[in-house]
């Protein structure tokens, strides 16, 4: 079982964004600098976030991404879902119905038994990032994190938030 | 997130074998076809059970796997990661450390509070998974489905297990 890459950068950059002033943005190249991706990698990963309604984008010269809604209203559940999409882990396939014994379907109304308990699990996995919100993340960060990694982010982000432009 | 498709088969070939008298094994071609599986593709997975020990083949004629301990004594946390591996679904690539401030390693000592966060809800689907023992699985399986799959499930391993030689 793996995660795709794209959790990591995308928790991150939400993370970064819940930091800005306001409602300025910071764009995607920006954030591409600091964690050391590619731009269009990324992107694809912010467009994600966005159709799933945790981003805004932007757009525009001053255009760039922020959250959609403050850091307390969003979960890692929510992030790793938009990422990773809805499906659970464990995929039923139905074997209990491929053997030499024919029953119809009558017989196998209920799940699955096996089934039963691996999405008992994963409930307690998704229960598990339901609980964290990124405006702890972002909190225990501050906090608890190496002083000059917290003022290297702090001032990476005062250095590229864009401020929303007064005419918009 | 995915899981193997192993993972189904894995199981379900467990559950069976929880099932023979005694230590009478069954064959892996008997158990592709109970769930109509290629033998080759379970095989795989019912080597991959086998060196994490929770089964055990047996060679010769009269060959097959059976339960290397009793079901009690099974999980589907064992099974789960004797086929996916012992490493977390969540694999931080330290992406904090790419950007363009570079600190020293001292300031990144501590674990990245997102890693933490994803893998404290590892934990959560981790123990919800060694909770679940075969045993149960079993047990429930007897009682709650369907009484014609029961009995279909039954008189097939009757017939396709193998008692153990005498001699043996
Ligand atoms: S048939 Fe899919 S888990 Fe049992
Ligand atoms: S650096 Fe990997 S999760 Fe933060």
């Amino acid at each position: 079982m793996k995660l795709g890459e794209g959790v990591e950068a995308a928790i991150h950059c939400a993370a970064m964004l819940a930091g800005v002033d306001g409602d300025a943005t910071i764009s995607g190249a920006a954030m591409a600098e600091a964690f050391g991706l590619s731009p269009s990698y990324l992107l694809k990963h912010l467009n994600m976030l966005s159709a799933a309604r945790i981003l805004e984008s932007v757009s525009g010269p001053a255009g760039g991404y922020r959250l959609a809604r403050p850091a307390e209203r969003i979960t890692l559940l929510d992030i790793v879902l938009a990422v990773e999409g809805r499906e659970p882990a464990f995929r039923c396939g139905e074997i209990r119905r491929n053997g030499p014994v024919r029953l119809d379907a009558s017989a196998y109304v209920k799940l699955c038994g096996i089934n039963v308990a691996m999405l008992k699990a994963e409930r307690a996995y998704r229960a598990a990032l339901a609980e964290a919100k990124l405006s702890d993340i972002v909190a225990e960060y501050m906090t608890d994190a190496d002083p000059r990694s917290v003022a290297a982010g702090c001032a990476f982000v005062a250095r590229h938030q864009r401020p929303r432009k007064s005419s918009s």
